[in-house]
């Protein structure tokens, strides 16, 4: 027992619900940031909330790398940009016309980069609850990820995933252990504009599927 | 531009930010469940808040299997049971005995068995961003559980996270699809006891590292 516990469970109301809700329909994945800067405090305390994110077996696998020098980013920045050719090679005709037009990072403008990684060989937790589910120590970072980008929104601050990256060479340019593998490069920043439905929904890219032909019964 | 984009972004107050700091700290993994059952609506719609999750390329892998039938339960339970036996092997002594004492899933009294899959093969979104990290589609779904807990909980409903599992053999009695790979196995229900610490902690089998010690600078 510990002397946390004393503390009364908070309860959420109506209005409270209403708001989350609001939080999850708004966050958005943003790709266009004004360059002002963002207090470290508020990274910081984000990063906090983001560690308190459910983990396997309490392993916190979650590894924030503050990407702050000029040529790290630059490192990552060329290897978004020779990802993103290759994909490109790989559409055609209307899809390749329309997949050069899309913003798909902001890493340029983002005054805050946040690689987050999982260390696989962790040995918190013991290895409790890993054992046939290896994977599960990544989806932990995972949920730390989301858990951060929820917090931050709610900060009116805008963060972008960035996956068209070669993990093996971010984990090199940024010279981390070994046991680490890349989970996500985040943008964070002040978003240029805020919307409810997603940037490649609005590009007519992929529109929307109703959640209820995603439920199954068994 | 859709009609949705018309509606005025969201403002988050510091109350707002307040609460939303306690949920993300009061949500825990639950064990222990009361059996009363939860609305259907509720479930429809947190899943409905999940399936607004961030995906790569907009292409929403996350198909949710709401696991009903005694019989499939019956073979998730085994599965458990088969799974933590082996699990038990790994370890000796003190740290064994410790293991046998922890309660690391709610299977019997959980009202709700929510089996989220990923898609592994889904042509939504074009394979956009996920070239160079095809783990991304199953970090999506991630996204969208860690979504669907944090909504949980601002209801009042507890959320726990089953890894001790064999995915396959998972897969094989819910008779999904090839491509869909089990992400996680939650189960869903009102919580006997509410705490801010997670259970691990509290029964001493792991405690929590400080979040500063977790962030690095390049």
């Amino acid at each position: 027992m510990t002397g946390r516990q004393s503390s009364e469970p908070p309860r959420f109301d109506a209005t409270f619900q209403a708001s989350l809700r609001d939080l999850i329909l708004w966050r958005r994945d943003v790709r266009r940031f004004k360059t002002d800067p963002v207090a470290p405090e508020l990274i910081s305390s984000l990063i906090g909330l983001a560690a308190s994110a459910p983990s396997v077996g309490h392993c916190q696998p979650w590894r924030f790398v503050l990407v702050e020098r000029p040529s790290c980013r630059d490192e990552i920045k060329a290897s978004f940009a020779r990802a993103n050719a290759d994909a490109l090679e790989g559409y055609s005709g209307e899809r390749r016309r329309m997949y050069a037009r899309l913003k798909l990072e902001g890493l340029k403008a983002a005054p805050v980069h946040l690689a987050i990684f999982a260390d696989e060989e962790t040995d918190v937790g013991s290895g409790l609850g890993r054992q046939t589910m290896p994977e599960s120590v990544r989806y932990s970072v995972v949920a730390a990820i989301q858990t951060l980008w929820l917090a931050a929104r709610a900060h009116g601050l805008g963060v972008g995933w960035v996956s068209i990256l070669e993990p093996e060479r971010v984990a090199a340019a940024l010279k981390v252990q070994k046991a680490w593998s890349l989970v996500a490069y985040l943008c964070i920043g002040w978003p240029h504009e805020e919307h409810v439905d997603p940037e490649l929904d609005r590009q007519g890219w992929q529109s929307k599927i109703e959640a209820e032909k995603l439920i199954f019964r068994r």
